[in-house]
């Protein structure tokens, strides 16, 4: 994707890409169904920040989830654990979904019946924030363990997405993230971002999010009636 | 890279970057240098590793780094303190480097005086692991705390690679990952790939590493004597 050689090809393919983006997204807007794209590393932990929203949401709202991944169903089978509908896309060794992808599995679920969809797309900082979904927003989930120099190192996710979820909070003294430097370099790629701090394994800071994109859910929803 | 049309592009890509890997290995052999590419998600600890592994070899043997990141200087800036020969490439937005690109920096280093050159690709587990660069092999750098699913979801690194340090030994006991199950995984994919367990933050295991790195350092030297 970096070769001055393939910038013709990469550019039609982003045409092709964001036109079957906005077929899709107007499939969320017509069943008023909000659609997020969860984006970050191998092991940020975007399948467990996943379980955990489920576990808080579902009584609230009809959820539904698109585990994108290169191989395996693993994650597919986490979410199943939690009775709400799942398909899995496998990329087989392509780096990231794109909205032709998603479009062949919209059939799969009960449009009428769902308020919350959530993509999981391959775990990968770089490729996947180029292509849009259709999705409403991207989220970006960061590790804090990963190191305060990624945002600036990884500028265009961040650019992308309208929240960024720091993960792993309960490790923060164990590495040696700055915190500050982190969410300062955040908010100088996008001062619009909005950050909130979490460990999925304590729960420590999971309220907030949830609480926000319940909110977001209900925006949505209320949009329809 | 995953999309039906896009395989006739893909694979004339690769056979391109594999006829100028193929011209670099020649380069890197001629001067008895070895080479390796490291691979590994954002933050697995790649660039810890190298400082580390520098402060151990630079008084054995003469190293130099070449540096892929997507934006930025900030690896090469902490390499060069370490005052070893060090240039930067950018990919501009690129998700992995190619041999072309390290084949264009070559003539920035002195090669009569070099035993290794060690190549930092860009943070991504995925991309990177398609293109040779004409190393002599590629080290998996993957941080314990990604998880234990890890190798199995993307098992195309750890099959190309000779080499996989386990990062962040110290965090271990703090996070969920099962180090058997995540071994045991690795070698099912690459039953001859040779497994490191080390903590860059603490030291621990890392001469198990550069001892080992010393031996081919040394029998790629001996090679050309």
């Amino acid at each position: 994707m970096s070769l001055q050689r393939e910038i013709p090809v990469m550019a039609n393919l982003l045409q092709s890409n964001d036109f079957q983006a906005e077929i899709n997204r107007k499939h969320f807007q017509k069943h008023n169904c909000l659609t997020i794209n969860l984006i970050g590393s191998p092991g940020a932990g975007k399948t467990t920040l996943l379980e955990r929203t489920i576990a808080v949401l579902k009584s609230k709202h009809n959820l539904a989830v698109i585990e994108g991944d290169i191989f395996t169903s693993k994650d597919a089978e986490r979410i199943a654990q939690h009775d709400i509908p799942v398909v899995q896309i496998n990329t087989g060794g392509g780096c990231h979904l794109d909205s032709k992808m998603v479009e062949k599995v919209l059939p799969q679920f009960q449009w009428d019946n769902l308020d919350l969809m959530i993509i999981e797309n391959v775990g990968n900082l770089v490729c996947p924030a180029d292509f849009d979904l259709g999705e409403d927003f991207k989220v970006v989930v960061l590790s804090v363990v990963e190191g305060d120099d990624k945002p600036s190192k990884y500028p265009v996710i961040f650019r992308n997405s309208k929240v960024a979820v720091l993960n792993k909070m309960d490790l923060l003294g164990l590495v040696e993230t700055d915190l500050g430097v982190m969410k300062e370099d955040i908010l100088k790629i996008n001062p619009e971002i909005k950050i909130f701090e979490v460990s999925c394994r304590t729960g420590e800071g999971l309220e907030d999010w949830t609480n926000w994109l319940d909110d977001q859910v209900r925006k949505t929803k209320e949009r329809g009636a």
